[in-house]
Parts: structure tokens; C-alpha cells; sequence
């Protein structure tokens, strides 16, 4: 059995992330999504370890001491990270790894493990994603602008990303990031011990 | 339109590359199979544009001085190449270009054009490859150890080559070529004047 691989999706809040992974989770076998650890309060209806996994801050901290997180980050008062120990044990399975982080945590990552495979989801347009921000409905005007300001200035580090996936329709972009994952097993690095060995 | 990209694909005799090209042929749109020129006269049943371009030597050597291949070598007295000018205008047209070459045209293409992917097409094991030179029942056995031999030898420098992928089964090895093809599309290379344009 080959060792999974570790692949990062990152993208732009309305870019259609989510519905993306779900279908590509439906579609593929042998996949573990990896959910994030956290020291925020759970919310109403979010479970320990489908949604995040809630650690208390001394947890946390210790964690951070020992190097158990691939990436991790404070944000409005919280934690939030990736623990090393259940992408490890998904991967010694030959699960691959998806981590659905944001660019910081991607830089994270790839400094720690070069060979991880990023892929960053992309809208087919500006217009296209302000036109999806504003149909979802969550957001004020002011909210929608201000996300747009901050995808474009992700966006002008996107391009250290491996691949990029364009999200104008669903079905297209689950085939891509698919591809990609099947092409990134056929790499020469994957495949050498089956020829050479005995 | 995005222009379209040129893909190596090299295997050793008896790996089933052919079966296997047909098949990705047939799934795949948008696909330019380069046929090769060569000086050797045409056997019955060849025709000319389809098996080969069959060219004589004083043209072939032109094309040679003015720098019209790709690759090319010279083969038991006989001129085998590709030719730049049918590979350029079919990636001008937004069709990616195979190339069905060996590993010294591989070489020579990549030196030329790093850009260019290459595939190796690999046995699942040297015995497997043995068994189906064997039942395909042209070769001596004295020819099929020869030709295993080349193989082998040929391996060892398949490791310069992009991706690997085993024939295990037609249909595994068809769906790995179609993926890479796939994902060589997601390089942000090829994608960012999409979400950088107007």
C-alpha cells in the first residue's frame, strides 16, 4: 500500500470551496478531510470532531511546544490549527489528506512539507465572486467589498500555489481537483519502488 | 483559447502503449497525435500522414539544417523525426500534442522544450512484461530477452520523466493519462490571465 498524500485547497470566501470538497468527497474513495483544531466555544449544532475539535488553550499551547501542528494561527482571540497526529495516521493508511486552510497556513505547511500539494479554487471572475458574495446573502455591502479587497490581495500569492482550479461550475472543478490527485500519484517519486522491486 | 500543450508519452516494447494512446484517443477531445517523418519507403498498407510522413533524404536533411524537428534520429540507415510544424499548429489550435517517442527523442524534446511533459509508460513488473512479449508471439525468445534487457536498461534513466504511469489495466492506465493530462491544464501558468484579465 502507498502512503496518502497531502493536498491543501485554499480560496476565497464565495468562491464555492465547500460544496466543491463535499462533491469531490462523494466522488472519491480513500479521502480524510482533515478538521481543524480549535479554542474557540463549540456553537449550537457543531460537534467535536466533525466540525472542529475543540482543545482548551493550555491543550493547545502544549500542543504548539511540542510541534504537533502543521500550521496554526491566532485569530480574534482564538487558536486555530491543523494537527500533525491524525493527518499522519490517515496518510500511514493511504488516505490522502485534504486541509482546507487559508494561504498563511499554506505557507505554513509547505515550509514544513515541501511535497505537500496546494491547489488554490479561483472564481472565474472578480465580478463572478461579488455577484456570489451578494446572492448568499450573509453579508452587508461594506462585508462584501471588504472580502473582495482581501481575495485580491491573497490572490497575489496564489500564484506559489501548485495548481489552480477555476471554480465556474461545480462538476469541472471536482473533475480538476480529481485530476490533479490521481495525477500527483502517478508521480515518479510514487512509483519507482513497483518497477525496481522484486 | 488556451494553447494547447505537447505530452511525451515512452514506453518499452510489449508495455501496450498503443492500446493504451487509442484508448486515451477515443475518451479525450481535443487531442493531436503526431505522426512521425521518416526516410524508410512505406510498407503495405502504410499510408502517408496516417502510419508516417514519408519524406525522402534530401528533404529530410533540409528540415534538418533549417531546424524543422522536434527530435530526430537516424535508425539502420533510415531518418525517423517529428516534425515542429504539425505539433506547433495543433497547439495553436488549442489541441495538446502526443508524441509516441523514445527516450533519446524524450531527451531531445525537453532540451528544446522543458516545458513539454513527459509520461513513461511502465510494466507492472519485468516478468509481466516478459508474459506479454511472449503471448503477443512475434519475437524470438532470444528477441524477447533483448528486448527486455533495452528495457531495463532504458529504466534507468526513466526517472527523468514527469510521471509514471503502470499498465496494469487498459482502462487504470487510460483514466491516470487522462488525469495528468487534466491537472497539466490546473498549472498556474496556464490559468492566470483568467482571473488577472479585465
Amino acid at each position: 500500500m502507498n502512503r496518502g498524500r497531502t493536498f491543501i485547497v485554499s480560496g476565497p470566501s464565495g468562491v464555492g470551496k465547500s460544496t466543491v470538497l463535499n462533491a469531490l468527497l462523494a466522488r472519491r474513495q480513500n479521502v480524510f478531510f482533515s478538521v481543524s483544531a480549535t479554542t474557540r466555544a463549540a456553537r449550537a449544532g457543531e460537534e467535536d470532531g466533525v466540525h472542529y475539535r475543540f482543545l482548551d488553550v493550555d491543550t493547545f499551547r502544549q500542543w504548539i511546544a511540542r510541534d504537533e501542528f502543521l500550521e496554526y494561527a491566532e485569530y480574534v482571540g482564538n487558536f486555530y490549527g491543523t494537527p500533525k497526529r491524525y493527518v499522519d495516521a490517515a496518510m500511514d493508511q493511504g488516505q490522502d489528506v485534504i486541509l482546507d486552510i487559508e494561504i498563511q497556513g499554506a505557507i505554513q505547511v509547505k515550509s514544513k512539507r515541501p511535497e505537500t500539494v496546494s491547489i488554490f479554487v479561483a472564481p472565474p471572475s472578480w465580478s463572478e465572486l461579488e455577484r456570489r458574495l451578494t446572492e448568499r446573502g450573509t453579508d452587508s455591502p461594506e462585508k462584501i467589498q471588504k472580502r473582495l479587497l482581501r481575495a485580491k490581495v491573497e490572490f497575489q500569492t496564489a500564484h506559489t500555489y501548485n495548481y489552480f482550479v477555476i471554480n465556474d461550475n461545480v462538476e469541472n472543478a471536482v473533475r480538476e481537483l480529481d485530476a490533479i490527485m490521481t495525477a500527483e500519484h502517478c508521480k515518479p517519486q510514487e512509483r519507482m519502488e513497483i518497477i525496481t522491486g522484486p
